[in-house]
């Protein structure tokens, strides 16, 4: 948590911002595993955690804009509550502590939706607050979900996608523990090793120094198989495995870094190839991402990138312009070079990933790959961004293509069939805006070279 | 999962003891973190999977007894799911794997809510299946959830409380993960560690091992607070680390042990004193568990050992039968000594504590203490039961039962208030009931004398 006059200038900021109305911050519940009590580690929705900064169950915010006042809603702990939870503070306390004068209980809620003024709330991604927001708008939950306030989502993105100096920190902070967590991995992508042995065990470092993962921890011997979360493999000699995991730190921000180990820390030429394309494609893509340069076209340049290369290996062919306006990449490389990172891993993606990617000005493309592509916008200061180039073979999306006769001009499905058991590569960093470039968030680097990863797994 | 034909039997059985009308076991869907598409780590329901056996999200089966036929509906992958998600087994192939003929897409479950004849489910836990069941019936989702099947939830209750030999081999393997987790917890109790670094620890060996944690891990040098899940202590020499933690195995069933280990290894004589009464406590309450023994009177047994210890020290004084009567015991054990143990780790209780644990022939108490014991039913073979007594001195507790003169009879409340600094010590295994007594789960018990969680410390 930060200091009381941070929550109080943002709240101050988004009044400015909305203008009129009243706005409506709900705060996550507990989700149950398998029965109520038996809960999920509970996780604050971020944008209550950007403006009320406390991380207990069952509360909102109400900030009625036209009448300058703003309310706590959540119901005190009972006498029982403290003989079972012992002396935590009051909700009173936790209030004063984020500047906040008025607790009211949560069945006080109601109360505050308005009859004819705007009432200003996020599209719920939780059922229960689903339900909640159907209840206190006596409409159907999907109806009640689609009546989301865009002033009210808008004027959060803005305030959220630039990045304090504090909250820099707080992203460093998670970056350590991703990189321990990184290295580890690394040092045990041995043959005979089971990917679930692993991914336990950096799950478990990020418990113990932080909150969790960020997000589901990507750990196997499939790198082709993008939405992969199965860790059911056992490492073998001779493949690849890629890791795509970060930490969420004590105060709920979050690192995301992927690596792409030989197994044995020994990479084959045909390895070496693929994999300093891609390594290739993250500095230079890194290089160019500064204020005003789109990340739309970073994207755009990382295709390039991976083109050439593969065209110099002889996978693709013709001239680069032509592939580049065709999507013939997106073969290698189906998803976005990045997206923007924060309080979540895909930063404010509940509040809709259009609203945070793109605007007036940079349109999201309609073609394959790059329309895949999260966030596009005109980089600034302060901007927190993935850079995560790969090189996929994806056996079934080149059948496809090959079937298709899709882009045939651009790729040698000939020469590309002779990787259909390679598997993928993918590197991934974080960085952040600077005034004329940009930095990395944390302090030190994770191995990338062939040469350190080498270094660290043997 | 098991052999098909034991989900083929088990249906069977159930559809004997329901008899009429059609049955619905609706499975579990994905539960968002942050935003749609950061997950949690998705857990099937228990009643689902011990039927149909299938752990992927967004299934559910339909069973009409009265034209013997049984439906598994959902929605088959997509080309672009297998793009995404590689070649996974098509939903008929999993069908088949558990012996259900029938697939059907998610969008006909309503074509099965019956008009006139009675339609069977159980009472929802999750927001999504409290939503999709008021869909279904087009009622407020309180009133379908208060709707849920008495019939199918006694029948199920019934079923899967026995356990069977295949059942209690899953149950030793989570034994044996939780084992493995204590003993590092043990090791690690070292003063100035932090308590979150063992948390972590421990729930990334659960994971490693098996699927999960299965339960939010407590472990605290506060053990006077029950439902304490923070881990924010440093541990300090002289205090008692508590630790009630087990693992999910890959198959999902529980285990649940709690040990109480001194910082450093070394137990002061004070808290020998009340470690060995509650030992005794446990090993007593195990050495009674055997059929048509009511586990009722264990847990007042229990009281009663807790009572007479403490009367030894000057904690507690007067007539042991008075005292049970009056339930004094309960000062020091506000809980329940134990509780069903499954697929679950309160097993079932998502259908009801009172269905799982009392009848009509045990009925559950109402004085404080002995009313949270969550099964009390006359033991059979086969039953999983978790022994797990406890001592706390509980500071707001004592001053409750001070200032309001309850059970001043009983207690010696100027020699308990020389205890305040205590904390709590509980101890916990896992027995099943066999024809003549009962037997440990797991192969091996942890340790549990003073003299064996010493020498694992030091």
């Amino acid at each position: 948590m930060f200091a009381k006059e941070v929550y109080i200038r943002r709240r101050e900021e988004l009044k400015n911002s909305v203008q009129s109305g009243v706005v409506l911050l709900l705060g996550n519940g507990e989700a149950s595993i398998n029965y109520e009590g038996n809960d999920y580690a509970f996780r604050q929705d971020s944008s209550f955690l950007y403006y009320v900064g406390l991380d207990t169950p069952n509360l909102a915010y109400i900030l009625d804009i036209d009448n300058n006042k703003e309310f706590l809603i959540g119901d005190e702990l009972t006498l029982d509550d403290i003989i079972w939870m012992g002396n935590l503070p009051s909700l009173k306390e936790r209030a004063d502590a984020v500047g906040i004068e008025t607790v009211l209980p949560f069945s006080d809620l109601s109360k505050f939706v308005p009859d004819t003024r705007k009432f200003h709330y996020l599209k719920p991604y939780r059922y229960r607050n689903k339900l909640i927001i159907s209840e206190l708008l006596s409409k159907k939950p999907d109806d009640a979900a689609q009546n989301f306030s865009v002033e009210l989502t808008k004027a959060i993105v803005k305030m959220r996608l630039i990045k304090s100096d504090e909250e820099l920190k707080e992203m460093a902070d998670a970056g350590q523990t991703g990189y321990a967590m990184h290295i580890v991995a690394m040092k045990m992508c041995q043959p005979n090793v089971s990917e679930r042995e692993i991914a336990g065990m950096i799950e478990g470092l990020a418990i113990s120094e932080g909150t969790r993962v960020s997000f589901p921890t990507i750990l196997s011997m499939n790198g082709q198989t993008l939405h992969n979360h199965d860790h059911s493999g056992i490492l073998e000699p001779g493949r690849l495995m890629i890791c795509d995991a970060g930490a969420e730190n004590v105060n709920y921000y979050a690192s995301d870094f992927t690596r792409t180990t030989a197994v044995g820390g020994q990479y084959s030429p045909k390895q070496k190839d693929i994999y300093n394309i891609v390594l290739k494609t993250l500095n230079d893509s890194i290089d160019l991402a500064k204020p005003g340069t789109t990340y739309k076209s970073v994207h755009r340049n990382a295709y390039r990138i991976i083109f050439e290369g593969l065209r110099d290996l002889g996978l693709t062919k013709g001239d680069t312009e032509e592939a580049l306006a065709a999507g013939a990449s997106a073969l290698f490389m189906p998803h976005g070079l990045g997206h923007a990172l924060g309080l979540d891993v895909h930063d404010m993606e509940n509040l809709g990933e259009t609203f945070v990617g793109y605007d007036d000005e940079i349109q999201r493309d309609t073609l394959f790959g790059y329309k895949s592509l999260r966030f596009g916008k005109r980089l600034e200061p302060g901007h927190v961004l993935t850079v995560e180039p790969g090189i996929y073979f994806i056996p079934q999306l080149i059948a496809k293509w090959e079937q298709e006769k899709i882009n045939t001009d651009f790729i040698n499905f000939n020469e590309v069939k002779k990787y259909l058991d390679f598997g993928g590569i993918r590197l991934e960093d974080d960085i952040t805006i600077t005034a004329d470039g940009n930095r990395f968030v944390y302090e030190k680097r994770l191995p990338v070279t062939i040469e350190d990863v080498e270094k660290v797994v043997r």
